[in-house]
């Protein structure tokens, strides 16, 4: 509490300030003498009075004095001997620490004792990654989307209402046990309801302790390569491929192997030949990111064969499987005999839901549990517990596939007033493929190199991502990445005419 | 939805069961052929009926039986030739991967192509803790705790009115916008709000850009080994310690080099001495995780010059530093001068508020932020975006000072009532120092060994953890490390009782 008068009081005859707005006396008396220290005011060896003489001056508790001289005794400002009172210390912890400082040296040497030159973070991990662009971006992304930015869910249509009744129930006294650790693998409810879930829409039948709640797909595939790949050693890409993926891979330094993806998806035998005794193959099977196309079932039975074989890992990313528009979604490749051991089936709920959610979850062959358990604790503990209990509540009592179901219809509609709107608008501009499933889509350019059209785009306030930034290899066509998820139909169709002006325009 | 009559429906003469409770016609018309494929009662090259027939035969819309089979096309079940109708495949997917299947064979050779061998989690990081009890309890922990159960909060006091208030405000159609994304070093709100807290309460001063928020105290550890460390360089690790903190160091590759802790903390002297250029020195220096004692200030002095000197990080968990009961808290090595480039703090929400929140912190030297937001994206994404809107409420609101100083004053009584209990039922059993801070203590066995010290307090329902667990030297005295943190002083008084029975007991 600030003292109910506050004109500076002093020690003797010393001003020290007033008590800042929130701190109180003891936390001011203690800065107030600290400051008086460090400007010489109360300079080295100078004997405090006692206590109850300061206390008594000042009109404070003697406790509250006293506290404040504890503490700067304990932190070395004071030192107190028997018999000769308390006195400031000779040596401020800060002079000390001021002495070797000399801050004008641009680049000093490493072993100089008077520099202060900051730890460098140099570590072969980050330096792996120096020469890339990030995959995520490092500042917030803006609200205002531009269309057509890709990768983007709507998170209007979530229903808002019933997420905040569950957070309700289960913000209650009752339900208090919640606020403690919950199972390092995941709350079991979850747990439970995503098994379910997976049985019923992915065709894939594995146990609830086979599945682990975890914060992204990103920290899934970090904690994969770790646990099954060595530094050096080989692993197979999509290329092209989800950059968030390579970097990753790059980073624990494993040797990334880029292999080719045309329209039956992966060229598993492309990647057998490259690098048969690769540790791990990550791949987008049911909807490849970003060209869209499926997994063939005879490629998926060569790389399983080809997992088998060589005690391969795949690590199956599983995006955004539910937005399939033309018929069910395709089964999970970890539906698949062979794939219990060989599998790693890893999803996340940003992109069915929204993305400040952050939860997802990993579907695990049963003597990786363990292990994964033990290193996603290690290096991050679990996750946010109220955000699995509610999630929890929200699949079991049917909200989940209601919104799924509710989003497929919308984002079906949305991709085709995109088809429609790229017929009407971009003939002979931008070739796209009728979309199937996601919620993007890789139209090829006819006329403009992709550098061009994405300059254009962005003067006329537009977006799309070139292709060439999911590739290290450079091998492809000029196209464009576009999303039509995250827009009304309406506006679609606008954007889409924005479109053609901004990519006809003379040079 | 079921359909009306669930006789089974027939394929010709084929009986295909029911749907399952929640199965769509289409899902179950796709599992029910699937399944007689698989059982050979529809063998490879039959000829199906049209899709316009079966939907007559069973009362199905057309379009359902089309989308069945698109599905099971695209699978590969089916082979669709113009002119030949729709036919079994000859080759079903699942055959296909099931020919190599022999899983009798224990220890199949890695390259053998008829084996399914699963791949193995084998990789150096999981091998270099093989040998290592995991630092994080892999199963759940009980709710119910037993005392003297040490590092444990207590939930029963967090104002969980005003946290269910604040989601309120936050679940709201106004702020569907936090739905989206949040900036990846964390909440523009909570960063400021954690920078202001921590000048105030730790006497650091950074800009809120310097505050990057993550999931745990884990992971920040983590991503400064990956920032800073390449394998087999020296990182100093207190001993005794944090076990989480030396098993990461250890998993990260790097060379562990255990340094002796003394009542002033951390022996310096001896860290320069055995590895005087290692590139990073975990430390506790407000209470020492797990003795309590502070840094003194002379080897803070002595460690910030060091670090100077090398280039080295001085990584800064301030886990629990709030709950000082004598002085105002001990502030941070990181508001020292020389910290600004070399401290990272980190601290975390769990131990003030409670551990399933999952949100932690670092203040760091300025040329650390944007290495740091680029592994935290690339590893695990951002945090809880709800959580973090929430909390920064909590903070700004006020509500956090006040549930801090409530809980002080909570664990300085129970402090006592343990001081007070050990002095009456522990006499020439445990020598137990008071306890100023913190949550527990470490308390020295005078006439048994902790190993069955603890064995037989886990016999009468109690708890305690032996010290050594805390070490990889072993150079310590018996002793058992016990939190009072989370019993009320009844609770405590009757336990101390049973602690003493326990141990008198003849062995």
């Amino acid at each position: 509490m600030p003292p109910p008068n506050p004109a500076p009081p002093l020690v003797g005859t010393l001003p020290l300030g007033a008590p800042l707005p929130g701190e109180n006396l003891q936390r001011w008396l203690h800065r107030a003498l600290r400051q008086a220290m460090l400007d010489g005011r109360l300079p080295g060896d100078s004997l405090l009075p006692g206590s109850r003489t300061l206390a008594l001056q000042h009109g404070l508790a003697r406790g509250t004095v006293q506290a404040a001289y504890d503490q700067l005794l304990s932190e070395g400002y004071l030192v107190a001997r028997r018999g000769s009172g308390t006195r400031v210390s000779q040596t401020l912890p800060d002079r000390a620490l001021q002495v070797g400082s000399t801050r004008r040296r641009a680049t000093p040497p490493r072993a100089d004792v008077q520099t202060v030159a900051p730890p460098s973070p140099a570590g072969p991990w980050i330096r792996r990654l120096d020469h890339l662009e990030p995959a995520f971006p490092l500042r917030p992304a803006a609200y205002t989307l531009q269309p057509f930015q890709p990768h983007r869910c709507d998170v209007d249509a979530f229903p808002m209402d019933v997420w905040r009744k569950l957070h309700i129930r289960h913000l209650r006294d009752s339900r208090r046990h919640a606020l403690w650790d919950s199972d390092p693998a995941g709350l079991p409810a979850l747990r439970e309801a995503i098994a379910a879930h997976l049985a019923i829409a992915r065709g894939v039948v594995v146990a609830p302790e086979q599945v682990v709640v975890i914060g992204s797909v990103q920290q899934a595939l970090d904690l994969c390569l770790r646990l099954l790949v060595a530094p050096g050693e080989a692993v197979w890409m999509e290329d092209p491929g989800y950059p968030g993926a390579r970097q990753v891979m790059l980073a624990a330094g494993a040797r990334v192997v880029d292999v080719p993806v045309d329209s039956q998806g992966l060229r598993v035998a492309d990647g057998v030949r490259a690098a048969p005794s690769a540790r791990l193959a990550y791949v987008t099977p049911s909807r490849h990111a970003p060209l869209g196309v499926a997994l063939s079932p005879a490629r998926r039975v060569a790389l399983l064969r080809w997992a088998a074989a060589h005690q391969a890992c795949i690590f199956e990313d599983d995006y955004d499987s539910e937005y399939r528009f033309v018929a069910r979604p395709i089964p999970a490749l970890k539906s698949l005999p062979l794939a219990e051991a060989h599998v790693v089936l890893a999803g996340t709920f940003s992109k069915l839901m929204f993305p400040a959610l952050r939860v997802a979850f990993v579907a695990l062959p049963p003597h990786m549990v363990e292990p994964f358990v033990r290193g996603a604790s290690l290096t991050a503990r679990n996750a946010n517990g109220l955000s699995q209990a509610v999630l929890a509540d929200f699949m079991a009592d049917g909200h989940f596939d209601r919104h799924v179901r509710r989003m497929r219809k919308l984002y079906a509609g949305r991709a085709q007033a995109f088809e429609d709107a790229a017929a009407t608008h971009w003939q002979g501009l931008i070739e796209v493929p009728a979309a199937q499933a996601g919620l993007d889509v890789v139209g090829r350019l006819l006329t403009l190199d992709e550098t061009t059209a994405v300059r254009r785009l962005a003067q006329a306030g537009l977006m799309a991502r070139p292709l060439g930034l999911y590739t290290a290899t450079h091998r492809l066509a000029d196209a464009l990445v576009m999303g039509f998820g995250a827009f009304d139909e309406g506006r679609i169709h606008a954007a889409a005419k924005a479109v053609a002006v901004a990519l006809r325009k003379p040079g």
